[in-house]
């Protein structure tokens, strides 16, 4: 057994002249007073209690469908086969029951929204492919028809959406409109003499692209277009964005008179996933199919919504939709903790070079950089999984009431949205990214999963948001305190608006949640001087980078304001600036989620690994940003060396307990059914 | 047109109590004394000729075939269509010359080795599947008979090896040694009743595995085994790793006796490469089948080698098949600037979001974090293809003597050798997963190419010397001094050595190129006081840093001297100090090499725009590395916020150059013949 004791740092051991003040014993603000927690099973299924959470059955509904039908990505199937197969699976799950969890039970559901969110998520320990045309169909098409739609809709749709007789697509992104989906160019103009809405796509770039499911097997599409109507003696007119059902194939799988579909073809992955495009020429529907929550027309083409606001009407219609980007989130996050499992286990059996007085060569995890590039990504990984289950459970909350939700706190959940969909995507990606690395040739071949896993975690990074448009967008909540009508404005007339507030933009703006509180009350507001393996210091210091930034974001554009200011070269200078309060702001809120759910865990090892995951995500995030949190003078050039050397801490005292706490994720044993993890087949035994 | 001035950044617009001392005008050394170098195809070509180098006849030989062929990735064909594709377009390019090029005319080639390089190099800009058959072919296996072979084999396979008569596979990593191949355990075991050596895989781990080639084409292998004989009268006795010509297959492409050959199926890219495994059951091959350049059995088993020590006969060995390292970091780098100039191209086509006072939508690279995103990789491909180019001309030099080479300098050439393959394929995969995400969901679809590239370039981190290892070898090798006899030692017997010198290490134990000796003798010992923009500051930055690092790391090992120091501790916790000492020198000669070329480029304009690319890449390195810079007091708080600033500005001036930068890569039309660079099919036109 290897000893995994603190160090003197590259520092103290060549400066003699120093005195190091920091020598806080990483992962042991209790370390000292309780005993390091003991891998193994017991630890991990205490652990993968916290992680399962409030939807664990359903999670063990998944997991054993994963393992029964061996739902596993395949290499070398045709597109054909591979959509056909998606089916086919896609049926098999219908008696699972939690397609029907995402409609209300008056519509015909079970009205489980979490569980439905955390079902779609746990496909991700199984195949991409599936997860994303199941979360297609009952996510994105069931949802615009259950959360947009009324009466009508729910009728005539959603049992058939359920069981899979209704098989949709949910059309918003256009050729020439990914991000900007405001300025959509489909129109959808309502012809009174036959009571019919005419679905047209007028340009090349209004052509709906890179849909899922319009490549081969949807019949019927949501159709998200300019909505353009006249009342009696009106002119025809534009009142923004609205949602259609309209149907695109018959029974045979052909085009109907007037849509064009033709197929992406292959990608970087997902080969599982029909995508496709689609052209209308003059389609015509009954007015019936406008999904008509927010906003109606009339026989005669009056126009009518409860909400004034051409703009805050496309935003709240938005807004109900966010469950598609939770879900992936979600997704993402459960196939990056798949990777870095693959990883883990692999760096376990897995030895190269010479260990001295050791029989054979040294095991990949024993060496210092190879638990550097894995064991920070696992700790951020419990991280957001954590804060996933929290957003998931606050969406629920929300689209289980009454409807009479609080638009403030709806808001606000969007935002966390954005915040969890863009970090937690971005986790994955680079955690797959790394486990395909570390596994080097092995890593390589398909036959074990990762390269085929970097495939199709690609484009999470951009679909349900572009990562960077999601970041700005969190920034700008913060900055605007969800001031209404500004989310249509323009980046210019955004910065104007922001340089026009009279007050002061401040973190505090929102109240923070009761333990986040109390850990602040009791910790020193001198953060060079408190322990650093305090959640009382940590929050702090993440909080005082968000405050900082936000505050100097908000100075920057009062430049604006000034006589000779050209707003637009305001917003490209900060826009860095932007992105960097976006960051700061999801990093801190997934620590404030992981904080808060450890108050709930008694179980004391259980308690004492998920802290040293907290600092170990803590150290890690610290040590990317140090350049920022020296030059702005957050913490000290001796504070940042014991963060650099804390990380190395963290990892030796991770390493014995690497194998739990990947077990804790729960993975099926099929997903990590792979070649280069058998022992036979591809490591050199001990001599 | 837009502006790109100065502006006062977050912190000064701030904190009106600063007094900002640091307005350097980056990009700007000389731009205020020369106007800003005019984007367009004269500018390009000046560039391109500066990129192109001394064998730009060579790429343009490559960039026609591309182009006429079409040698462009292919989605959807089978793994044997793509690979008899392979072989088809290889056979396409042996009358092209260069396939010759790596070997010496009295062995029936031409003897222009880095023109071999060169070509394979621009491959890059077509197939990688391609570029790595043909570096297998005519590369690896052509250089072990080249290099480690003499006249009987050059007599008997240089010709058929060059015309693909004789095709090969380079059969060196086994299931169980990737990394470590001094541990390789198949064995050729000498026979000398039979006159013949034993070719044996003797466990499971023993197995060849990853071998391009091996999966179906090769009929030869070079093989990579431990040789044991025993002359008359003498125990048997392992003398190393040794290189093999050994048949595999029939005319038929049947597996000889003894030889077991499979397939690794489907990796995570490159489908016309037919990696495969390779098992021997005691395979008898004559005793002439040895490459015997470095060490030969006689008759009876005697054996004899100019080089004494089994290990330093090994690592000599290694040397003579640098080039294959080579070749790997260039074609990465090839590959690189294809991604670049897809998503720069794309990036001036694509619009999102209003553009006030604009028609349509802004261009995606008029947004500053999309500049930000794109074009520091650019600067960073600049400042990587001269290098890469300086060092394909070192090699071709070492390589075209008489053989009586100074063992230092191929020592050297060597570590840079390492040292570049490590960074350009980092600055490949980094740039085309950039790329992809910068180009949203076109970016995901095959047709248009990123996620093809993606797939390719993930293994080049691995094959050829995985990254990490690599760069841990630059950092011992400056840390050692070209000590001999280091290179076997385990960590631990290494960290003993280092611990045991007497001397200090430091950087200057090499002299320095006579351009930055100058540069540095002209430039202020006082790097916070002087220009950052001048070569002579840049310079020092990161020699300072590189020495700082060098020699605290060399103080750390020293404990290894104490009574009670574990050396393996020791080497655990210094490793990711000496990643970091590898990294440093890797950025440190990357700048030498541009900085040196700059001096001989005289076009006023072309210069100008290197110097911007210098500067990016020094900005964007240094901003990465700011946490480093200011816990080391290499600089100061207020030169750190110059240096964030600087990137923001150096974006912005470099933007109108963007594309005159990468059409200055000489990417064949073909190439970029893409639906999304298509301006009709998917982007909104201004209206």
């Amino acid at each position: 057994m290897r000893r995994y004791g603190r160090r003197m740092s590259e520092e103290t051991a060549s400066s003699t002249a120093e005195t190091s003040t920091e020598t806080e014993p990483t992962g042991e603000e209790s370390g000292r007073r309780h005993p390091r927690p003991e891998p193994g099973p017991e630890l991990a299924a205490s652990l993968r209690g916290v992680l399962d959470g409030r939807w664990a059955a359903k999670r063990d509904t998944v997991r054993n469908q994963i393992q029964e039908q061996a739902l596993v990505p395949k290499a070398g199937l045709s597109l054909d086969e591979y959509r056909a197969l998606m089916l086919d699976q896609m049926k098999a799950m219908v008696p699972l029951g939690f397609p029907a969890d995402g409609f209300r039970t008056e519509h015909g559901g079970t009205g489980d929204v979490g569980g439905a969110i955390t079902a779609i998520e746990t496909l991700g320990y199984g195949d991409l492919s599936l997860m994303v045309k199941a979360g297609v169909q009952w996510g994105l098409f069931g949802g615009a028809v259950e959360n947009l739609g009324t009466a009508h809709h729910h009728d005539q749709y959603v049992r058939g959406l359920i069981d899979l007789d209704v098989v949709g697509c949910f059309a918003m992104t256009e050729s020439g409109h990914g991000s900007n989906v405001q300025n959509l160019e489909t129109t959808a103009t309502y012809i009174p003499e036959s009571g019919a809405f005419e679905i047209h796509s007028p340009t090349p770039s209004a052509r709906k692209d890179y849909i899922g499911g319009a490549g081969q097997h949807a019949r019927w599409a949501a159709v998200f277009a300019q909505l353009i109507t006249a009342g009696p003696g009106e002119e025809p007119e534009s009142r923004g964005v609205h949602c259609f059902v309209v149907p695109i194939r018959d029974e045979n799988g052909e085009d109907l008179p007037g849509v064009t579909t033709s197929d992406c073809g292959y990608k970087g992955g997902l080969p599982g996933v029909d995508n496709g495009r689609i052209v209308f020429d003059h389609v015509r529907i009954p007015r019936a199919e406008l999904l008509n929550r927010y906003g109606d027309v009339a026989e005669d083409g009056t126009y009518t919504s409860s909400i004034e606001s051409d703009n805050r009407r496309f935003f709240t219609m938005l807004g109900t939709l966010v469950r598609g980007r939770v879900t992936v989130g979600a997704s993402a996050g459960a196939a990056g903790r798949l990777g870095l499992t693959i990883a883990v286990k692999y760096a376990l059996l897995r030895r190269q070079f010479s260990a001295p007085d050791e029989p054979g060569e040294q095991l990949l995890l024993d060496y210092r950089t190879h638990q550097r590039r894995l064991l920070p990504l696992v700790a951020r990984a419990y991280a957001f999984a954590i804060a996933q289950n929290e957003l998931t459970a606050e969406l629920h909350e929300l689209q289980s009431g009454d409807g009479d939700t609080d638009p403030d706190y709806a808001r606000e959940i969007e935002g966390k949205a954005a915040a969890i969909k863009a970090g937690h995507t971005r986790l994955a990606s680079d955690a797959i990214s790394e486990a395909r690395e570390a596994c080097g040739g092995a890593g390589y071949l398909s036959e074990n999963r990762l390269p085929l896993l970097r495939g199709d975690i690609d484009v999470f990074t951009t679909f349900e948001g572009d990562n960077l448009v999601l970041t700005q967008l969190v920034a700008k909540e913060q900055l605007t305190a969800y001031a209404e009508d500004v989310q249509g404005l323009t980046a210019v007339g955004w910065v104007r608006f922001v340089a026009s507030m009279a007050r002061d933009v401040a973190l505090e703006k929102t109240a923070a949640r009761q333990v986040v509180q109390t850990l602040l009350d009791d910790s020193d507001e001198d953060t060079e001087q408190s322990d650093l393996t305090h959640p009382g210091t940590q929050l702090r210091l993440l909080r005082n980078r968000e405050n900082h930034l936000l505050r100097t974001a908000a100075a920057r554009m009062r430049r604006a304001k000034e006589e000779d200011a050209d707003a637009l070269e305001v917003f490209t200078e900060t826009q860095d600036h932007l992105i960097k309060v976006g960051e700061s702001h999801i990093e801190r809120i997934v620590l404030e989620a992981i904080v808060d759910a450890i108050t709930d865990v008694t179980d004391r090892p259980t308690r004492e690994t998920l802290k040293m995951m907290r600092n170990l995500y803590v150290y890690s995030l610290l040590e990317r940003d140090l350049g920022w949190y020296l030059m702005h003078r957050h913490i000290s050039v001796e504070r940042a060396k014991a963060v650099r050397r804390g990380v190395n801490e963290l990892c030796g005292a991770a390493r014995p307990l690497a194998e739990t706490l990947v077990d804790a994720f729960g993975i099926p044993d099929t997903a990590l059914d792979l070649p280069m993890l058998r022992p036979e087949n591809s490591v050199a035994a001990p001599q």
